[in-house]
């Protein structure tokens, strides 16, 4: 069932007030949602609203976070996020870095004390509307598999986004997790009753799971092997021990500990491109190697990563968000016990 | 056969210096080669002097290049190297880069008009060296496969390395190509007359080819499937076309066609630890988070980047330098040629 954008983000909205969460507050984490679902990474979006509320009403989340500073430089900022929500905190992050990066021409940006935080595409695409190359890490909130070779789970799908503005091209957007797969799109598969294929998830003993309700008996696996495992490792200590966030044994899954602070780091580096080439020189050179790439095969072949994502957000601005059946019955279940107006009832 | 590492350095600049390579330059080859066999990264070490001997005869590169930075702040440069030898080229970047973080915080440069520098994983490490984050990428130096759902080879094995200080143990340092092996393994594999295992190339029907020697009739496969290809698309996009290097149709396989200026390019990110925590703070989280790493199977089992190779660098410092039949043999050939007094005869 499909519902104007609008409706849908100002149900969010309405959810996270009545839980007392700052106006302004709800309204960042409500498009942060949105936009995830809008270009398809359904596993961070409006599927998280019954999970955060769970968090908030745990008292897993500082309402009134004093998001702070606590290191700066022309060219960096640590940001500690007080527990607040993670959109709240990684978009003032990300603010800060293209704010940086627009006068010192580069900044690094990280997190500290902050909560997962959705889609990791989102925030480099932030650098975007500045005609910014944006890069973003994660320590993800929940830890999924073991490093190579090891027994225990330590590490979690660790996602990387890189964000490269174009002319008239989509620009070339990369929003990937470290892992063969992730928690959202498990979620995903298990809410719509579908099996996972193998190679996603074995179990201890290196044998494949496939049903997705089992995910959490097994190991997710890296995207290949010893090396993703590596990257994956890369960016939970550049995003995580580098801010002094959260890595390892201290990260908790935050959906099964709602309770608890969760001290979940991230890091945005936003650059501009006219370091290195005058930028639309720069944009023009992206528009003919993005065409050369998508040419490198039959019309529609290529994957290049964004345009599907991009594509997506334009046909469900204009025609509506698609909610699945079981979403919906949460959202209107969240939608009676807060005696919301909109019931989310008529969808088209 | 073993020998000595000052033998076989002064061996690599003797060799250089007689095409007429300046002998600094020659030094810094010889030692970037070096290093790189030093760590088991045999397929970018001594294996690429026949082919480096074969570019420079063929007057594929530039003797006398004027190594300069085209543009400069505080956080970056784009060092324009003249079709200098790549390891030349590269040192100069990764040497600016830390002169500038260390100045800055952070600093990312570029490189135009190289060519093949060898393991990335050397320039990362020059930055710990100085206690400093190095992060680097590149376009590799020859097109080995289509972009994900593509035919035509448009991309190589793009390669990423990640270097992060700690304090008594290792550093972390991950130095991986974004495909599931390399054209340098491959070619260590041919010369040992070994089979690839399936899974590393297939030929244009989607079959897998398992002689290394037919590898270039097939196309290498990203990590991750199209997670990985878009993983080498950046750092293609931010290794190449941000600097004006060559990127896609216009990378030539700087072995097949010798006497070609391969405009390769590269980049360097290096950072300092101390924008974020206190150095002496950070090493002793890195120290106990990698111990917690290695902790997590039992001894011996988990692989942390960095380690193996640094162990073997120390192995093979003490040992001295393994040198595989086929290669001496061509070493041999260059030593006759150029009637060198050390003819690598007798090793131990």
């Amino acid at each position: 069932m499909r519902f104007p954008l609008d409706r849908i983000e100002r149900f969010v909205v309405e959810v996270f007030t009545r839980l007392d969460v700052l106006p302004e507050q709800a309204a960042i984490t409500a498009r942060r949602l949105l936009e995830a679902d809008l270009r398809g990474r359904t596993g961070h979006g409006l599927i998280r609203v019954p999970q955060y509320v769970t968090r908030i009403e745990a008292g897993g989340i500082n309402l009134r976070p004093r998001i702070e500073r606590l290191r700066e430089t022309p060219v960096s900022a640590l940001v500690d996020g007080d527990n607040g929500l993670g959109q709240v905190v990684m978009t003032n992050a990300a603010e800060a870095a293209v704010d940086k990066a627009t006068a010192s021409g580069m900044a690094w940006v990280g997190t500290v004390h902050s909560n997962h935080a959705g889609a990791g595409g989102i925030y480099s695409a932030l650098a975007l509307d500045h005609d910014l190359i944006g890069i973003y890490m994660a320590v993800a909130s929940a830890n999924v598999m073991p490093p190579w070779g090891g027994r225990d789970r330590m590490l979690g799908t660790n996602p990387i986004s890189i964000a490269i503005p174009a002319g008239e091209e989509t620009p070339f957007q990369l929003d990937i997790a470290t892992t063969v797969t992730s928690h959202g799109t498990i979620k995903v598969l298990a809410q719509a009753g579908e099996e996972m294929p193998e190679g996603w998830v074995i179990d201890p003993d290196g044998n494949p799971i496939t049903d997705p309700t089992r995910a959490n008996d097994g190991f997710l696996m890296p995207i290949g092997g010893y090396k993703g495992s590596g990257l994956n490792m890369a960016l939970g200590l550049l995003a995580g021990v580098l801010n002094g966030a959260a890595f390892g044994a201290e990260v908790i899954d935050h959906r099964a500990v709602p309770d608890q602070a969760a001290n979940t780091g991230q890091a945005i580096l936003v650059m501009r491109p006219d370091l290195f080439r005058d930028l639309d020189d720069f944009k023009s050179a992206m528009d003919h190697y993005l065409r050369a790439l998508r040419e490198a095969g039959p019309p529609g072949s290529v994957h290049i990563p964004g345009e599907g994502a991009v594509s997506l957000e334009a046909e469900q601005r204009r025609q509506g968000l698609a909610i699945s059946p079981t979403l919906l019955g949460q959202l209107r279940d969240l939608a009676v016990r807060f005696e919301l107006d909109d019931g989310l009832e008529d969808g088209s």
